[in-house]
């Protein structure tokens, strides 16, 4: 069902393009992905991002849980710059169990389930060892908030990393699709504050079971509902960037 | 010829990642270009990135020319991270006559031919339109250069882009393939200080043959050799990046 809701998706997601029917688009994802769990699973409860900026509310208990994001990306998506995706990630007791995250142009599916293992069409995934900073490729996201304030501590961020001679930071325009460069080995660390549970969730698992660390910014245990993350293949260099960075605050996910 | 090269190259470039194998790479991919063009037309010139690391003068005068940079984006290849490019462009009278691109990883071929239109695997390629910079999405590099004061200008310029309220800002690791991005109308604007001539020539052609303009930092012509560059889709967006950036200096690449 989901690959289904997947290719249709990349139909849509590569014929349009204007601003207004990104919305569209993302309804009629996300519609057509919960619909199809729905119908398999009408017991099951969803927290998508549509629906909660509809106004549904975004609480994570200890029911069967999907957390969906149908396009991330969307600024890209609106520019036709190709990295887009769709998120689905599944909780049952507040504990992901698996996810889903689909790159629509390239076609790359990425999979990972608790126990056991995580891949990308097929290939098994392991993410980079590497503990040193001055070996390390960043990823990062501006986030939402656009203020004079907000940006120098972003910028302030970045210019710490690359004082202490990380090889580069990269701005891809994509939370979902950066973390599952992380996943695959191809960047050391990933650092956002600004994202939402739906961007989170899949790639968590898939993080995870490629032998990644996924924590809270402060360097604590992840809170997926926090707006906030740190991933990256080794503890040492999760460490690193907690001790690194400033916080830029951003309300909850499940806190309206 | 150069597809057969390009082809040969892909299959290297995908199977090896150390770090010192890179240069094996660079330096392979390199000399089975030049030397496979060498032997079709023997009394042509070369400026080729490994070359003039090496020592060779890197300077174009009215010989036809070609202009080789063998991997684009190093980093990201030494971190097996998916945007990793070969360009190679052609000059005559210093006029560049045409360029190809190839992105390795996901096989599209960009090229472009003066006054007679761009394409990436056949699609004619055409920039963005976007003269507004609030619904601008631009892309830029870092650079090579890392001391704390070239990285405050770097971060002020994107600062003040930011605060321009663009869309976003990309930074994906590659010069040419961000170029190729801007050609397709996938962003509305580039700019980079510290990039080389390797980088620029090939995607200039291929820019300017899908309607965008390509020029200095300063707002004035392009010199392929001063290391700055500002494309964008439009002559009012590139103007704009233009007044809102500051300078940061690197040398020529025709001054060693």
């Amino acid at each position: 069902i989901i690959r289904k809701a997947l290719t249709e998706e990349k139909q849509v997601s590569t014929k349009t393009s204007a601003v207004d029917l990104v919305t569209e688009t993302d309804h009629l994802v996300e519609n057509l992905i919960v619909s199809a769990l729905k119908e398999k699973f009408p017991s099951h409860r969803f927290i998508a991002e549509e629906a909660t900026a509809a106004g549904s509310k975004c609480i994570l208990n200890d029911s069967p849980t999907w957390i969906i994001d149908p396009v991330d990306g969307t600024c890209n998506f609106v520019h036709r710059f190709p990295t887009v995706a769709v998120s689905i990630g599944f909780a049952v007791k507040q504990e992901l169990e698996f996810g889903v995250i689909y790159h629509c142009i390239e076609e790359r599916l990425y999979t990972g389930r608790r126990g056991q293992g995580s891949y990308c069409n097929g290939k098994r995934l392991q993410v980079s060892k590497v503990t040193d900073i001055t070996k390390a490729l960043i990823l990062t996201e501006i986030g939402p908030k656009r203020d004079p304030d907000t940006l120098k501590v972003f910028l302030s961020n970045m210019e710490r990393l690359l004082n202490a001679q990380a090889h580069g930071v990269r701005v891809i325009g994509s939370a979902t699709l950066a973390l599952c460069h992380l996943a695959s080995g191809a960047a050391d660390a990933y650092y956002q504050f600004g994202l939402h549970c739906w961007d989170l969730a899949a790639a968590t698992v898939i993080i995870r079971e490629a032998g990644g660390v996924v924590i809270d910014t402060s360097g604590g245990p992840l809170d997926l509902m926090s707006c906030r993350v740190i991933a990256a293949g080794t503890q040492e260099m999760a460490s690193f960037i907690a001790q690194e960075i400033q916080t830029i605050h951003y309300g909850r996910d499940d806190e309206n």
